[in-house]
């Protein structure tokens, strides 16, 4: 067989692990096959798309390997669980159906697959006569009881995230501003390689005091409604208590930006974002409180408190549907 | 929440099934949550790009929900198992993020998903400024003992394929030249609306002799390579064998086509190549048997006996890398 497409199946067969214990059957059949455990088992989906979700100015194809798998792992980590396997469904436009594209991808994915030990097993490799595409496919599995349920967000609740906010979209104006020193590259390197907080999920679902969590993919103006609506409550965000970088706060007064609006609306920090029993945060370590859960005669309200001042927090994030290419 | 994304996912969730057994959690979460069993995982995933798999003149976005969903259901036959969930992610190009259209989809998918009894379960919604993108994931199970593997033909088996090939090519063909006679319509639903062969899959698994299977995606003198080859067999077609329907023999003498041709080299047919012991057709309904496996001193051949005279059956079905938009 000498034909592109199972070229591309065997350059790919070759760059992804199936020795993990649960894997029976990695990529080459119909199907991977592996063990199916006694837990509750996990599934999410991300699709990135060239032009809407990123630029390939702005990033390198090891960074968009890691990327579009990180994505979903902080998924799994917003439900307390571990992931197991990987499934990459790629649309490649012609130029980049090459060895070193597909290597440097596939790099990404695998070294961020093995920091996580999860097992990468193939997917689907087709054409695109347009953007490139990729889909990433996580299986995980979570102790049945122990899930971090969007819904399950109750009235005297803390909220908590779990890092600094707004460093994400910070580093995407540096890399439109084209800036390369060193502040840059630090916050455009929180953007284009987001670290899923999978040790922090665990330890929230071990504890048993947080109730609720979910992940800032568009930013926590837009993330924390759903949350309140899932779990028909209100919320407060206290502007005060929002952890802002040290490289954020120097970026933002050097650029002329607010930071407490890039943390507020900036997406694609992946950092989670929970409701959970006041003093959650000296048990699970990087938690940071930034707000509390109330009732307010059924309304689902989100509130910002700024210097005393309570207003509506109104959604102001990223919405692929709405937003011009990488958010511009 | 008024946002766009936020209206297609409230948009699609109604129209997802999430009520069966398995399910504990649907969509609306960071991930959905199922039960995990005692069976072995079987996980495939497929991407459908628009002007590289489908044209939209071609087939109506009810039609693309089901094909999406059919081709993975095929390779969960593939493996002798069955399908508990699927995942549908969609790059939308922005005239097609209407409701209408969703509708549609999703109608196709679900009316599917509810005759084989999977869950639809979600997935990720955006906006493609180039083609339709849709990626489906699907998770099955199977018994770890009774899976059809790729690699486990043996020498002495016989050849078998669930039903008649050809028909999807020819279908395919009839769209082309735009013809919309009684005998081209029922080649076109052939090509737009193949049937996965879940119940064969499952009669193949539980009776123990056949040995292997995958499904015909790409060809028949493009896919039996793949099987010989991960097998280390030979295998020999006999031409006069291959089944080919009324309507493709009165469609090709119509259109000046070789039927042949069609059945060893079109693709999309979707059904199942299947290597087992002599007799197999007469105990799992649909069968007919079309060569043989042998063992030719380590080397993995695939001949084409037509006439009385053996020849090498080159590979010429489809590939996206290759092909124009849609075969051409």
């Amino acid at each position: 067989l000498s034909r592109a497409e199972d070229e591309l199946v065997a350059a790919i067969r070759a760059r992804v692990t199936s020795s993990l214990p649960q894997v029976i059957l990695g990529v080459g059949d119909d199907c991977a096959v592996t063990r199916a455990g006694a837990n509750a088992r996990l599934c999410t989906t991300d699709m990135l798309v060239e032009g809407v979700h990123f630029r390939l100015a702005d990033l390198d194809a090891e960074q968009l390997g890691h990327k579009a798998l990180a994505v979903n792992l902080s998924d799994i980590a917003a439900m307390g669980g571990w992931p197991l396997e990987a499934y990459v469904s790629l649309a490649l436009p012609r130029q980049l159906a090459v060895e070193g594209f597909i290597d440097e991808l596939y790099r990404g994915i695998s070294t961020l697959a093995a920091q996580h030990r999860l097992a990468v097993l193939g997917g689907d490799t087709t054409h695109s006569p347009g953007p490139l595409v990729i889909s990433v496919t996580v299986i995980g599995e979570a102790a049945a009881d122990r899930l971090l349920l969007r819904s399950a967000a109750r009235a005297g609740d803390r909220l908590f995230v779990s890092g600094a906010l707004g460093d994400s979209s910070a580093g995407l104006h540096a890399l439109k501003q084209g800036h390369a020193d060193p502040l840059a590259r630090w916050l455009i390197a929180r953007h284009v390689a987001p670290r899923p907080r999978l040790d922090c999920g665990r330890a929230l679902a071990a504890n048993g005091r947080a109730h609720a969590a979910m992940d800032l993919s568009d930013g926590l103006s837009s993330d924390l409604p759903r949350l309140v609506e899932a779990s028909g409550v209100s919320a407060t965000v206290n502007a005060e208590q929002l952890p802002l970088s040290e490289p954020l706060r120097r970026y933002c007064a050097r650029e002329g930006l607010s930071a407490l609006e890039l943390a507020l609306h900036g997406g694609e920090d992946y950092e989670l974002l929970i409701s959970g029993e006041a003093g959650l945060d000296r048990l699970v370590e990087g938690l940071v409180e930034i707000g509390e859960v109330s009732e307010r005669g059924g309304a689902t309200e989100v509130l910002l408190s700024e210097g005393g001042i309570e207003r509506r927090l109104e959604a102001a994030g990223w919405d692929p549907f709405e937003a011009a290419p990488s958010g511009d």
